[in-house]
């Protein structure tokens, strides 16, 4: 390629570029009232920096072909910071290995900037093999913590290259760029994956929402999102855990459940955003759900609405593995807006915004489960009633 | 929200609702010949009624957001009805249970209105957690039948929430709004899905397709679609079950098979529609297929052409639960006319059409399955040669 035609197509590629972080982000129209979707993704592979794929010397890379490709950019962190929104995205390469990196955006809905670098976080051993879904709390203890997964081959099963360990990572910062790594979450359970570290002391000890599983990745084992304290956040041990939101048959969380990010302290309690898995004929369909702990006792659940939340729609449907919303970032303002970041289908982040007045109003006023179709038809008949006997009133 | 405002947003909602039942549905061009597929669905989540998701009282409602979300409507039972086509649709809501509904048309491919109120069907006792898939049928008894799948946990593995138990339900109805509910069918077999009942008495007793299963949903399991007789339907018991169209290696039912609706009496035979099941590194996928049994002895299959009839296309492929086509409801029409209901990826419902005369011909003419490469190769070259020479004659 000539020095003209190579100077020609770098320019391109950064005006393309630049117009897809300028992108303006509307609300879709037409949707349930309880959260606004919107109409593009917030983060993609392409709005990675080019200085993240490219080479750009004409020496070392005469065609200028992406050097370090990114696969993807989904299952974000999210924090408010300086009065702008920062996402701390799962940006997975090529090569399948995730890391953490921080966008920024003043809006919340679109115009998110990676910061130059990607999160250089300290590693514990060489046998930790890839880290993924950051989340995010800023801790009453004057620290913001970044708890995330830390998965390493399971070496006690050598014949089988898919046996992995998962562990929950700890690491704490000040600024965001320079992490403090403390040793990995200990607890009962051999797997941790979704653990999330409440923002607040209880009982003068720090708080964790726990996942214990026995088996990796499979649906069927392990009894929903525990809970547990431990005292030293530099060597946290959890010696008892406690389910406080358990999974239950042919609901939206059958087969397995996790928290997604810290909950949101509101004036009704503690709101929850979480996963919930279950089996199909295709493979697994996550779905995101919402639920309401007490303020004084977080680990007490008080309102658990029936069903799903958010499943996935239209393109959100389908990507690396299709059929999948996780959602571990969430960030509500002083003035009531929530904004909620998902993922869909392990490839891409999207938002959704709402306000605290809505998701409790939807918290509080939605039926619980009724855990049968007998029953289920029973609540909606009720409400089919009310309507028609509202209308009938109005029309007379 | 004020109450201007609350008014208005519902006017929006109402206005939205109205635009999508009033929008036609035509005909896709450049079909295969056989059938006609339609540019849009006739039934989907956004198809119910607003009063079945929405409160539409201001003082409960405030902030007018869905109150009991609908997720899907699919697996759609048919029958005519007073000149109309009305569809018993299965209707999921949020919550992943799922209820019948009946939705009725005057041309049978656009315009599908809901009734009121979705079915009250009896309950047999409270363990039975999910119904679906209803299959209509008139019988020469002089009562309408619903058969569907009621599905309870598996007690008898505790440690498993995914185990389920699925058994044949017998409700039957002169008006369609009042059900008597019959013990559920008993068979050899312990799982049952996909049961239908024959229209007529055969040797003065009710017939039944069924479909055993030692598994509740795995496939390689099972042999394929069965028959049985009982003498009396408010006791169903079916002692002796035959296997009338087997599962068969590398065809489209290799995985599992299993009947629709009720077959269609045709001058030819008794007319079938089902569907077949493979695995794939991406789930299972289902196809529907048809096959030919004789008007006289309903067991004996006498037609049945190679491959499937049916197979996702487009927009089919995705859904909660990807690649599978399902259709439990069709209609013949005295003036030959047919209507196909048919539900793709568990998430909508569509419609295709056709005349018995080109089913019948379709299924008379196209050729056997040939079980193996090199037989489809002579297959197909026996066609290319015919039309071949054809040409040639036609140009000289």
């Amino acid at each position: 390629m000539t020095k003209k035609a190579f100077d020609q197509k770098l320019k391109q590629l950064q005006l393309h570029h630049r117009r897809l972080l300028q992108r303006k982000n509307r609300p879709q129209r037409h949707g349930n009232g309880i959260f606004e979707r919107y109409e593009h993704p917030v983060l993609t592979a392409e709005h990675t920096p080019l200085e993240w794929r490219y080479d750009f010397d004409r020496a070392s890379n005469p065609h200028l072909m992406t050097r370090l490709g990114i696969n993807s950019v989904f299952n974000a962190g999210a924090i408010e910071w300086n009065g702008r929104i920062l996402l701390g995205a799962r940006v997975e390469g090529w090569d399948r290995k995730s890391f953490f990196a921080f966008a920024e955006s003043k809006t919340g809905v679109d115009g998110f900037r990676f910061w130059d670098y990607p999160v250089r976080m300290p590693e514990l051993e060489p046998a930790e093999t890839n880290v993924y879904d950051l989340r995010l709390v800023r801790h009453e203890d004057g620290w913001i913590y970044g708890l995330f997964c830390a998965e390493r081959h399971d070496d006690s099963r050598p014949g089988d290259l898919s046996a992995a360990l998962a562990r929950c990572g700890i690491a704490r910062t000040r600024d965001l760029v320079n992490w403090e790594r403390l040793p990995d979450l200990k607890t009962p359970a051999l797997h941790q994956r979704n653990c999330v570290l409440h923002p607040e002391f209880v009982n003068g000890q720090y708080a964790f929402y726990t996942r214990p599983m026995s088996d990796f990745a499979a649906t069927g084992s392990g009894d929903g999102i525990g809970w547990g304290l431990c005292p030293d956040i530099t060597n946290a041990v959890i010696t008892r855990e406690t389910i406080i939101d358990p999974r239950f048959y042919h609901t939206i969380k059958e087969g397995k459940n996790g928290l997604g990010p810290a909950p949101l302290k509101t004036r009704a309690g503690w709101l929850h955003l979480a996963h919930g898995v279950r089996n199909t004929a295709a493979g697994m369909r996550y779905v995101l759900y919402l639920f309401l702990c007490d303020l004084r006792e977080p680990w007490k659940l008080i309102k658990a609405p029936g069903g799903y939340f958010m499943a996935p729609e239209g393109e959100e449907r389908v990507g690396d593995v299709s059929n999948v919303l996780f959602a571990n970032g969430w960030v509500a303002r002083p003035n009531g807006q929530v904004f909620i970041y998902y993922a869909s289908s392990d490839t891409r982040t999207h938002v959704a915004t709402s306000t605290v007045d809505r998701l409790l109003d939807y918290v509080c006023n939605t039926p619980e489960d009724g855990l049968r179709s007998s029953v289920c038809v029973q609540q909606r008949c009720r409400l089919i009633e009310k309507n028609l006997r509202r209308c009938r009133r109005l029309s007379q």
